[in-house]
């Protein structure tokens, strides 16, 4: 079997046999097959597409070319879900409990941030003596006791997938559907849950740009993963601002628990609710309805809240914290930003968002930076909200006022504003299974 | 400018812009822009094309990669051809000194052979005293003089072509008409000469399966050199066999020679005079017509031959070799080839040829080896002839009978029989200008 072979029959159009895709896998994760016979191969795929089975075979190799999780001890309790999320994405922390109170099985690796996104890993780390490594059979116990555990990256899953998307980035071959399908799919099934939830997300900031291909795209992770067994949904969201109003380590676990004390309502609680509540369905085979009554009684109950207490509690970490915010160390500085603009916010840029939020310290430019786990940013008005220039519109939590200005500035240039009240945009649009 | 974006617009269908390639050629030959985008913009290129603008732009940015011949002292009067040739093709031989007694100016690199093909130098080399090494200032005088001289190549004509060329060879993006005319013509163009008539052969056995693809690619390289100010006519072929009946150096020597002393007739003196006759033509601006009523004269009346024996002299070589060919040193070993098989030979397959002749001691595996000027192969019966099982085929010239057995296998792998006569042929199809 040659390589350039494989790059030729995908090219004139023809079916790729697992073989064929195993060993171009396998062999560019090895470095015996070059990357430049990959960008090509990736290039043909752009134009000519894959066949479902194709795809399903893609995925197979690059989930194969890593550690695979088992979690086959849990049976069809184990239950994952994907979102491209980033900026102030917190649903894990609120979700993981709510799952676990109603018969699921939430154990994870989850990463640590970088960049512009926040890191699971990160935000529990905030809380006072939380441990994110653990052993195998640490991880296995408490999943089994708990019914959570989040614990940080160990071994690697997916390698040839990481090695094949930097190579996509810089040779545009992203934005093919069965490309970016066995990626996604590919870490979701080597992370061994045996249901999963998935986020596509639409719209002019996301990658998905029209329904249509966010559509495609869901359609077909959900396909590979049945292939595999396992049951899939896909939710077509619109999530493109930050969820919530807090960016930032502890701000975000103060908000998540929140949720389920019933303080915190609005955006962040009807996305955990809609992804817990299809977790819940596919988990115990129940209606979404009723899954859904299931997740708001566990959350008014306060069941939900004792469950995040005892998760953290099994982690080492200090579960008062939860009861008393105040116990969470304070920001040396709190700025309150002003807005330079009039009007409806219409748009923000969640990236930017990130961006801020890691200048005042809550993030890293590059892997091993220490991080400021008080620090971050309180978002006081969001899309859709009336504001005049001058007006408190964000409040920067930070240890030094040095640290200010660049944020400030990246925050601002991240808001557009418009005369008239924006269209109030649906969250979730529909679910594909 | 990134490498990213451009291969980015190009996927999407859009025109790169003169500077836009000459970035990415720039950067690919200065190993600055890695071969994975390389790649990944050539296969890109293969689903998308690229205009009449842009494949001159990007033989242009190939041609100024390297060195570019300066022929502008001999105006409008430089010429040149460049055929795929390879096995058996002592055309040059014939030509140069045929057009140099017709107003042309033949000043020409060349390179030795290697693998299966021979190289024009090896072939003059096999002249006694024969100079293939000449400094600038010898190769304009000698060109000025003569009219003729070729000479082994020094510096680097079209380096990124080169490059690009392996690189293509192993992602399967050989077959894009854009990128072959553009490999092609960035040699013509940096070879100097002012008009150039372009062999493009069709075939079973060929790059261009089909008459329709030959044609394509024939009329690109036509456009590309007249944008660059440039007279060029190309020849749609059919010359899939080795031209003549010999293959190895001082053979190839002795065979060209004779069609210029009248001794030698058939398909390669027909293929000679369509090439000399399209260059003198374009040289003189003269119709074809007159253009090979001087040609026929040119050899007809010995004037072609005494040009071709002041060349070898102006050159060092010993021209009453071509007088007498029985100065040629001799092969130690004859042998002759039995066929194997009965009836019309129906296909020769020219590469296996090559490669038996090179085993015989007259080619290379790798540049630099020493090879044997003497040694080479007499082809006795060609396609279309009917031969008995026993009957002599072919004559092996070599310095050892320990060389003639993986020869005589490969030679008799390359023939095919047929029981009726095969359609003859024509060698020459149409003209593209």
């Amino acid at each position: 079997m040659r390589a350039v072979d494989i790059i030729q029959k995908k090219k004139e159009g023809g079916e790729l046999t697992a073989d064929e895709i195993k060993f171009f896998i396998e062999g560019f994760t090895a470095g015996e097959i070059p990357e430049y016979q990959m960008s090509a191969l990736a290039m043909a795929i752009c134009f000519v597409g894959m066949t479902d089975r194709e795809v399903a075979d893609l995925t197979d190799a690059m989930m194969r070319s890593g550690d695979v999780l088992d979690l086959s001890a849990f049976g069809d309790k184990s239950v994952d879900k994907h979102s491209t999320g980033g900026v102030g994405d917190k649903t894990s922390l609120v979700i993981a409990p709510i799952v676990a109170t109603l018969g699921g099985v939430v154990a994870k690796m989850s990463g640590r941030g970088l960049g512009h996104t926040g890191g699971t890993v990160d935000k529990l780390e905030s809380i006072a003596g939380f441990k994110t490594a653990l052993s195998g059979d640490e991880f296995m116990a408490q999943a089994k006791k708990v019914g959570v555990v989040i614990t940080g990256q160990s071994g690697t899953l997916a390698p040839a997938d990481k090695k094949l998307y930097a190579l996509r980035d810089v040779t545009s071959t992203i934005d093919s559907i069965p490309l970016i399908a066995s990626s996604i799919m590919s870490k979701k099934l080597a992370a061994g849950s045996h249901s999963i939830v998935l986020d596509v997300k639409v719209g002019s900031g996301a990658f998905m740009k029209y329904m249509e291909s966010a559509k495609a795209l869901a359609e077909e992770m959900v396909k590979i993963g049945k292939s595999c067994g396992r049951r899939v949904r896909a939710l077509i969201t619109n999530m493109d601002v930050p969820l919530g109003r807090a960016v930032g380590n502890s701000l975000e676990v103060i908000e998540a628990a929140g949720v389920l004390k019933g303080e915190v309502g609005g955006d962040l609680k009807e996305v955990c609710v809609a992804l817990a509540s299809n977790m819940v369905s596919m988990v115990n085979l129940i209606p979404y309805e009723e899954a859904m009554a299931r997740v708001l009684d566990a959350i008014d109950s306060g069941r939900a809240f004792d469950k995040m207490k005892e998760w953290v509690a099994a982690q080492g970490g200090d579960a008062s914290y939860l009861d008393d915010f105040d116990l969470f160390p304070k920001a040396k500085v709190v700025y309150e930003l002003k807005s330079d603009g009039a009007g409806y916010i219409s748009k923000i840029d969640a990236e930017k968002i990130g961006v801020a939020s890691s200048l005042l310290g809550a993030g890293r430019t590059k892997a091993g930076d220490p991080i400021d786990y008080s620090a971050g940013i309180e978002i006081l008005a969001k899309t859709g909200d009336r504001v005049a220039r001058g007006e408190t519109i964000a409040r920067f939590h930070t240890s030094s006022e040095a640290l200010v200005a660049a944020a400030a500035e990246k925050y601002l240039s991240a808001l557009s504003y418009s005369e008239s009240a924006p269209e109030p945009e649906k969250l979730i649009y529909c679910t594909v299974e």
